[in-house]
């Protein structure tokens, strides 16, 4: 019962500050929930590019001593989700290379989707590549563009592609953060100590006590050299085209992307869930840990109690010990327990923030009913979810997402609930205060950018 | 900023199960919040008591392999808290045994107020000590004891020591599970397949679908025989005298414990407190996870609504990279941070179950008006603890228990709260249903048992 | 292909020495050829005994912070050869006690005899026993002893047991070292720096700066006290059966046992088989590392060239891949290969040191020829292993050893051997010296000391 | 005291054979001393290049469930012997590689002379490299190569690189093995089943149950096709300059390389050795396990008696404990052990393989005077390692190589040996019966062949 929905990456920078690759190393730390599998720091010292990298989370790939090895005032670091493939290339980030002008490393949060073109026209004159990641190909473009400064040949290679990119860039001497022009993946400024940093959310600000400045636009590319403010650069004009999934589930709640707190997105969410098939019920209860912000908002906009009716349990860890016959739907119980003399009896509505193959939530129905749950009203804090991402998140094909191929009707019955209903798009998207159409939610529409 | 009070135990007992180790490894499993430090299961097959046991988390010991060996139909486990001793030995349980009768092993949950007298008394009779386990003491008593037959040995045994003790014993063909007088620790009994459990919290029953029946009563033993029903023999009155800290603190919310269930226990003193000292706030913080339910209790009870303020990190691990000079308080920093555009400027009513030395509610409420919080008053869900437990909790000597040396002013004052209420001792008892006094409440009074 | 017969220990003490734990840390190092399962040092500082101990090599159990713990000025320490059972108790040594006179420590080297009886005694007594170890008995015979002092108590219990024994024991303040009556395992003892030392093989000594004074005495009690030379008690009247296996296996060459260089005694087997059944032959070839000294002798008596015709692989560590169908005794291969160029058509002789169970010769033997040897003359620097031992070696039972179950030819035969000659009793006496019987040969003869 | 020259890699290729993965998987074990840093596979199944490849010994990385994943009937393998930088990029082979005709993999045992100039050209064209291997040159050439096919590609390539190497290419269909003009690294052909083998060394052979067919000859491209007999290709005019040191130094005992069995030219160098400055002794010693072979020849040629006066513990592991002041030289004495009852007052002549730094040496020699050896003489078979190597060894700068320092009587006294002498550049080239200058002699010399 790993998390459904996987984002791909977190990715950070830190600009002209004498402890820059420790800063990195706590910025991944707050950022461990964007990827678990990889993660590694590149440093710069003016004179090389130090890397390290390796499967594991921060803590376990980190050492003092080699925190020490990766010299220099500016570091920009990577926390990996990895696609299990069965080949084990090291496809750990940040990409290193030693390249015309130099020795530069570059880390990514994204997806490509012009990545196969583009690594077939590379490959067509004679690149390799050596990884499976996509972020291969910005080296090759920056490499092999004719322009004679890194500042150019970046912007003459983002221009090459398309698709999800918040990327940081390291040379021996500068920084540079870029942002797609639908600004799909969040990337935020601040301010640390005499320099700067630059991250995937502002919780790594909290915790390196950086100050929030503002987000890096969509289509803006910020160049940062020492002793002078960091120099904003309109590459692209900004479309912006938020992944309205950051907000329903994957940022950090105590994080502000797009300009607005998650947390209250979120309970936004759930107090607008409460109006769609409102029923009387004896409390809410959050699936946890993703549905209680929504939980809140539901019972706050209700006043319908608000019950922790299922426990999580956190100290899990892996167990490779096979289950008794007994023992039915073990995976989500070692990780979620009800509370049965409270919910005994009782109409429950359930708050989650998404169903992605929907065998999760119907072991949680399940559970509950076993438990003496009277009735189990599903509440999801956003759409069906009916179309795969092609922007940075791990989802599952069409076939396998169960609003692609089932009935509202089929759906309940699937999870054995006594009534499932979704908040609409539009109530989604009031719920984050959305002007115009500044959000993409091709995984609710398959209206996708590219 | 572990945990700052520690259980010192979990223990579990399976009888006439043909997956008798399996049942025991799930059970410690979800007892692994009451010890984490070493852990390990004993079985016997009719003719040999198996025992493995090893320092790590449950799912760290056992392997797929291991529990194959620890073949037969009753299996003992325990998980063990251990205090940070400067040798190495390894203190953990069961507690094996080859004496007069066979083979033997123990599992304790507890603490043995005259463990040092009877220990000084066995060993001026010839017995040596390898361990620096309480529980050592039992398997001398037993061996040494002059009746014949191993049942009337535990009954003379049990009636030597004095403490807290819920003991679970192992022979080559029975089980015997024993709760002292006052029952300050919890011991459930339930119905597994063909079989019995006995185990510290009945959250273990529901992991391996087991049926609750009872508790074990104060002054109880219970004895296990093959083809037989449980035999009860009361060897003690029973007095009860219920730790109250498993209800504030210890046991899991969706545990019922002394008969009532633990969440719902909180909740209860989350809605006394909001009498004690009542204020008008913007909103309920709990302090996670330990606060949630209190909180929810609290905002119920006042109408005031609950809000994640604080969101606790659980990505967490060992960190051995030192911080930098700006980054203060990493330490609670990395695993709670607040939501600061949801406190900015707001009055919250902060609670958390307890408070012990004081430190980490200082580094909170500083980290909250760090964040903008315009006032923080604290709000802790039981008395000041002030007295040191012997009866089976690891708390700091008195010296260190902050509310045993200020007065509530000088507390507030060194938190920097605004205000700071705990609730009564009356208040706390009346939350939990408390008729007469069958709670141990010495931590909050000094008044022992013993 | 483990080794087939394992030493099931070395002891080491250090007495009235600054650095004492971190030379018992060194001298458990050079002794790591006799037990490689588990290890530990306890320490005395006057006031605690402290001990550590754990599975595993010295260099993987032993940290500088955990040597730092061991403080004091004396210290014991053990490696352990642990026989592989079912249960997975820690037994390793020290066995550590609280005891009437306080705290007290021991290793041990050997095997007791009367172990189960001493054992039952002690049970029908009320003792209890926690390991699967024989040197439990000790620590219960001292504690139980009605003298006074530890120096009797421990003249007590030695009096109390029969078989093999080397051991050290320490109490706060001092350090017993004892040998047996028979003398059957080593202990020597040196000086070092100010203080004194004790280790089973005098590598120990070289290693660590050591001075080898004397070996301990068979019977002989040495005390250690602060300040004083050691002082020597005749227990036993000293009647040497000293192991003779210690010469052909187990001690490492370089040491001196028993008053002899090991290297040396076994060169002088290698001599006297030059006799035995002497035939012609392009070359003498040892089975490595086991067979070189005594094929060096063999050289140089018969004048026969010393070759180096199998190769050991000292890079193996386990691997858990399968081999393929082609690939036939990939464990013997792994880890010896022959020069096939320099065998290839050769007369060969090739010397071991012993047979256990014939499997390994027999892989050998097929390798060799194989790889073209004309012919295949196994020779062994000791007489056909008959029958087990009892006094700490851990052989197979009599019906797994090839020797006592088949003839000189039908060994051979099994083998694939051309010829195959073992060293007869007397030569191997000749060899090592002997003067009357000072050494036990039970498992070449089958005639024990108890 | 790790070896202190080090051979940068073994290589692998197997063709047509079931169990590719696994051939090659147990090939890299027999080749393990050739690299210890890391290693990796690469298998081709038609269809797709499937690499895996990590920091560790070949029994550390590969898991049975790992080698099941490296599918295909064709496979090449690789190990490492990292130079130690400060920077943690993977640099392990097979270097794997997307490109335009498809997928491919390379390993490679050697280095080349002109890397730089082929990189920085490289990269004027808009190359970029992601690790520090010279072997990335060869994908790039490969993949910018204006040839249509994968052979003729690898032909272009060959013919722009310089120095040493010996390569194996994987395609999803083909292989190719390539040795450079002058054979400076050895590389075999062999049969295995139905299928092919080429390995750095035989000693894969004999493990792998392969038949020895040839060497592949310098200059030769060997192209393996399914259902052919491998084509051979003359791509230079072969000009053998077989590196000598495989010879003195590197190569297993039990291999053939060059056409000639390891171990009898080392040997042979012993023998040569016996004339040089012949003197009367005691004993020849033998430093282990390098300096075995030379030994024995030695002593067979001199008649004087070969002995195991030097003994190697093979059990040492790291350790992180620091000596105490006494212990002097620990490093080496953990390591090697003199048997100082053989050695005292005798005269010796210790015979090693090669002197790098002189340290150990000194060491060695300082060790058995203090063991009580009366003259230690000291004779090695090779001539004075004057100058680096550049193709493939990983030897010291010139200002750290004692023989280019020093006189012969320096070093001596240096050592505090009684005599020192060197084997002559002359009889070394007898001894491994070079006609012709069939061989690299430059560490002796400084005469380079590029």
């Amino acid at each position: 019962m790993q998390r459904e929905l996987n984002e791909k990456c977190a990715v950070v920078g830190i600009f002209d500050h004498p402890e820059a690759s420790k800063l990195a190393y706590f910025s991944l730390h707050s950022l461990q929930h964007r990827g678990q599998e990889a993660c590694g720091i590149s440093s710069a010292d003016g004179i090389k590019v130090h890397t390290i990298k390796d499967r594991g989370l921060v803590s376990q790939v980190f050492t003092d001593e080699k925190i020490k090895t990766l010299k220099g005032t500016s570091a920009i670091g990577h926390n990996r989700y990895s696609t299990a493939g069965d080949d084990s290339i090291l496809d750990a980030q940040p990409v290193f290379a030693r390249y015309d002008l130099g020795e530069m490393a570059i880390v990514h949060n994204g997806n490509l989707t012009n990545a196969k073109e583009v690594r077939d026209r590379l490959i067509k004159r004679g690149a390799i590549f050596q990884t499976f990641m996509d972020t291969e190909n910005l080296i090759h473009l920056i490499a092999k563009s004719e322009e004679r400064k890194l500042l150019d040949r970046i912007i003459d290679a983002v221009k090459k592609i398309e698709g999800a990119y918040s990327l940081v860039f390291l040379s021996r001497t500068k920084m540079f953060a870029m942002r797609d022009p639908y600004g799909l993946r969040p990337l935020s400024l601040g301010k640390v100590g005499n320099g700067y940093i630059v991250a995937s959310e502002t919780c790594a600000f909290d915790l390196v006590g950086a100050e929030f400045i503002r987000d890096v636009e969509p289509g803006e590319l910020l160049v940062f050299e020492e002793g002078k403010e960091p120099k904003s650069i309109k590459i692209f004009e900004p479309t912006p085209k938020h992944c309205i999934f950051e907000y329903v589930y994957f940022a950090r709640p105590d994080s502000d992307v797009f300009g607005q707190n998650v947390y209250q997105m979120r309970k936004n969410m759930g107090r607008k869930l409460a109006y769609i098939d409102p029923i009387e019920a004896d409390m809410i209860v959050p699936v946890p840990d993703g549905g209680v912000p929504a939980a809140i908002g539901y019972s706050q906009e209700s006043g319908i109690p608000y019950e922790l009716g299922i426990m999580r349990n956190h100290y899990i860890g892996r167990t490779f010990i096979e289950p008794t016959q007994q023992m039915r739907d073990l995976k989500v119980k070692m990780k979620l327990s009800p509370i049965t003399s409270l919910i005994k009896g009782k109409k429950l509505i359930v708050v989650d923030d998404s169903i992605v193959r929907g065998t999760t939530s119907k072991r949680i129905v399940k559970m509950l009913k076993e438990a003496g749950a009277a009735e189990v009203h599903m509440r999801i804090s956003s759409p069906p979810t009916t179309d795969p991402c092609y922007y940075g998140i791990d989802t599952p094909d069409k076939e396998n997402l169960i609003a692609a191929n089932m009935s509202n009707q089929e759906m309940c019955d699937f999870m054995g609930a006594d009534s499932l209903a979704y908040l609409s798009h539009d109530a989604l998207l009031e719920s984050v205060n959305a002007v115009d159409s500044q959000y993409c939610t091709a995984c609710f529409t398959g209206k996708y950018l590219y």
